[in-house]
């Protein structure tokens, strides 16, 4: 096989592939909600009518809020410089993504999203362009923008809006797998203060897992990147690594992953890497292992099985799927229903409980975690983000 | 009445005032157009199948252009500084006018138009934000921007995006202008080359209607602002202004706008002032007045008639209503279809007359402009203007 066939193969779409077909023309279109059958709708939805309702709102901002479809969007931003697994391809190669999570916040929150990509890699130019376009949209879902840029981006982009900014493949990850861990500790017997917990990946899933596990209690953690433990006698730590040695001094110390393993409780995956059955072997009993790499698990969940209890991976063959799209939707919905002014630690902590608690009583090795499927899910996270929103005081409107 | 009374009465969104009830939540929503009922929908549309279609963007760009929904969408972005009659009222007081629009370019173009209200009235801010969010977007189409910065902007992106950009405020009022002036002056028995035209308002649609019917053979043309005719011994003139004072030249001379009109062929107003019924009488005979002030005509058409013999307004309760509706859905249907690199001024000319066409043998006082609600002037335009962008080269899709 020479080059070009195996480009041919690879690249070139063949419009009868299933995928192809199904992608054809995009997946997702806009649509009317009002009628505009004749000259009396055309007064009513746009000249002259319309121009009391842009009156009313220049006169209170606000107003915009319950009277344009602001209050049911969200855009979703990305620079496409960390599409799934297949890393900076670009803006324009991230559309097909940002679609499909358009498509999700739809069918599982009911949120009208709009993918925004842009054609820029610049922290400055991103948090500008993403500011300017702010009154367009209720909230931000920033996605597949690589670390450590993501986290300054959204800082910034927090410290400036008044609308929520949420970066998924930070938050959506790590309320996910605070929700699975919750359940596996529970199946387990143990307490989230004593777990030992290893990560593995120190990018924005690997963060903001640490952060949310911090947050709920988890005093063991150690974050291993491709160098092995992060730990803060390294000297090359950007400042994200270095935000992670500090913040698990107390028990990381210097050493490899294998090191790390030993004795842990839980490994988290979010590396795209690979573990070797040893080390899942020296864990502790009753091991936890989350190897959410996708499509390639960071073990095989069936090599995993012969040592560790609960095994959770991304993918929908196995059992316990660890998937995002149990958590943003239902976030933003919860979020946009009661304008809340950003999403909190509180929130997300809430959601995270929340999505544990629907597995109820069914808790077991092989049901840690709902279904991505489950429809009471998007619903009971937003119930539970606007219940906290209401008590922290980020909820601009009552119900 | 006191003045909060009156705030109250102009200002506060009443639930059950018909106008306000229509626009509650907004006017539009976004639907997936792929099914996703189950895992294996999700695998598809999402990972890992979406990767596939990623990497053939990744491999050739184009590829998005067929499978991504950038194919059909057009962004209508403003920065909410010259909204309809009301003025500068910022970009969320915009929004309901953006939704309208996006709502008719679905209804009469079946163009998925997405809304972006822009946080910024800076010429380079505008542009630079325009340029960064166009790997979203299959065309721009500008909306209610100032004049004159409107002409940089739209120029400066033109120069920079290889896709469509058309500041509608502009080119959809000179297209369907031109339109109606065709048919107007067919049935009085005219060449273009020989009227007399007085245009009213030197702001975006002035300077695009002096263009376009220059460009169509117009030679004597008058544009009057609020000091009078624009000519070249003015020193009160911004670049667009000298512009048209340059470009009206041979005809255009020093005197107020009642000056202009005696003997004058054409009235065309889009300046939101006032003429005397005097002016109109003293026009030359078959006058032709298209008085386009929204919702207040320069001239009242039932005073317009009793000297002119066309008239015509931007409103629907007199006959020959002009309105871009008929235009920006054709044009940018007829560029996404083809892929046009812009919108040329061949295709803005070969729009009016397709739209002219229409009309044919019913061509009469009241009737030389197609109703907006005519379901066959979208379908005529996007012909001619595919037609033309391939006869001049600027379609990059061969169908």
């Amino acid at each position: 096989m020479v080059a070009s066939d195996i480009d041919a193969r690879i690249d070139a779409p063949d419009p009868d592939d299933p995928v192809f077909a199904l992608h054809r023309g995009g997946k997702m279109e806009v649509s009317a909600t009002v009628p505009l059958r004749d000259a009396h709708d055309l007064s009513l939805s746009y000249t002259p009518g319309v121009a009391r309702v842009c009156e009313a709102i220049a006169a209170d901002p606000e107003v915009a809020h319950e009277y344009t479809w602001v209050s049911n969007t969200v855009a979703v931003v990305t620079d496409g410089t960390a599409v799934l697994g297949l890393g900076d391809i670009g803006p324009a190669a991230a559309m097909p993504v940002m679609e499909g999570k358009a498509v999700l916040f739809k069918q599982f929150g009911g949120v009208d999203a709009i993918p925004v990509a842009l054609d820029t890699t610049d922290v400055d130019e991103i948090v500008e362009t993403v500011a300017r376009m702010a009154p367009t949209f209720g909230g931000i879902n920033l996605e597949d923008i690589s670390s450590p840029r993501c986290f300054e981006i959204e800082r910034r982009l927090i410290e400036r809006l008044d609308i929520p900014v949420f970066h998924d493949d930070q938050h959506g990850t790590a309320v996910v797998v605070l929700a699975a861990l919750i359940n596996a500790v529970r199946l387990t017997d143990r307490d989230l203060e004593d777990l030992k917990v290893v990560i593995s990946g120190a990018g924005a899933a690997g963060v903001a897992i640490t952060k949310i596990l911090r947050t709920a209690g988890v005093r063991k953690i150690a974050v291993v990147d491709r160098q092995g433990v992060i730990h803060t006698g390294r000297d090359d730590l950007n400042a994200a690594k270095q935000w992670l040695a500090d913040e698990t001094a107390t028990w990381a110390k210097a050493g490899s992953i294998n090191d790390a393993m030993s004795g842990a409780d839980v490994f988290i995956g979010v590396s795209g890497g690979t573990i070797a059955e040893e080390a899942v072997a020296a864990m502790a009993p009753d091991a936890i292992v989350f190897a959410l790499a996708n499509p390639h698990p960071e073990v095989h969940p069936d090599v995993a099985t012969r040592h560790a209890r609960v095994v959770a991976t991304g993918r929908s063959d196995f059992p316990n799927q660890i998937n995002n799209v149990l958590v943003f939707p239902g976030i933003f919905r919860g979020a946009l229903d009661v304008r809340a002014t950003g999403i909190s630690e509180g929130m997300k902590l809430s959601a995270a409980a929340a999505i544990a608690d629907l597995v109820g009583d069914e808790l077991s090795e092989s049901y840690v975690i709902p279904s991505p499927f489950d429809p009471r899910v998007a619903t009971a996270v937003a119930r539970a983000v606007t219940d906290t929103a209401r008590r922290e005081g980020l909820a601009r409107r009552p119900y």
